[in-house]
């Protein structure tokens, strides 16, 4: 039986609608803040774990595999809220990100730059990219 | 020439890397709350619009066309900041969201169920669930 619009929309039952890849996406933000901090994937197992331990798991697409956030950097984040957005094929998670930064450059958040554009020509500029720590120290690779 | 991963991640080039279907994740906030309004999708020709217009544009997936936001309700999105993720394929929004509504069921944002979790069950309750708008007011097909 396929669930109908109103069923996903309106209903309390979680239908998370994966895509092809069997992904949905993730927005992180600082529960703090309200700062985005990161956007990711998440497959059914990542969604499970997530909701079921209280830290954010992903999908990886670029390693094809489950990931535990902060599994290599210690930066785990501990997650406050789970939304999911009308059609069911978001998710929006506010977390107490450990360590104070969720990019893995070291920064904060991801989006550490910001677009501009003069005289019709789009270009980035830095804003909040100062790093909170170190990726080369951070992501060593064991000896 | 490819663009290294330093010339996405520290560059101040703009290099969107759009997916196998020519898309980057676009997710949507309130600029005055913080709140995620929406998550949605850009193709090349909406980000070049945003940019160079101001108002938000997406690339609806289920329609298969570009989509000035707001187009049939009215409910515009004016753009005060663009960012870029550190590897280019998600952009994050700040918007003035016209009509104080971004989501088609009338509520202000797309996100407004949260995940609960009771004896291994997950369910959705209602959260900021109130309609600012009738959808069947503000979407009616044309007499």
């Amino acid at each position: 039986m396929n669930a109908t619009t109103v069923d996903i929309e309106e209903g309390l039952v979680l239908r998370p609608r994966f895509d092809a890849a069997g992904l949905v996406t993730c927005v992180t933000t600082d529960a703090g803040t309200g700062e985005v901090l990161m956007v990711a994937h998440m497959n059914e197992e990542a969604l499970h774990k997530t909701i079921a331990s209280g830290e954010a798991w992903y999908f990886s697409r670029s390693r094809g595999r489950l990931w535990r956030k902060g599994e290599s950097s210690g930066h785990f984040q501990r997650v406050v809220e789970i939304r999911m957005d009308c059609d069911q094929d978001a998710v929006w998670i506010r977390v107490d990100q450990a360590g104070g930064a969720a990019c893995h450059t070291g920064r904060r958040s991801c989006f550490y730059r910001a677009v501009t554009s003069a005289d019709g020509t789009a270009a980035l500029r830095f804003v909040d990219s100062e790093r909170v720590f170190d990726p080369a120290e951070v992501y060593r690779t064991p000896g």
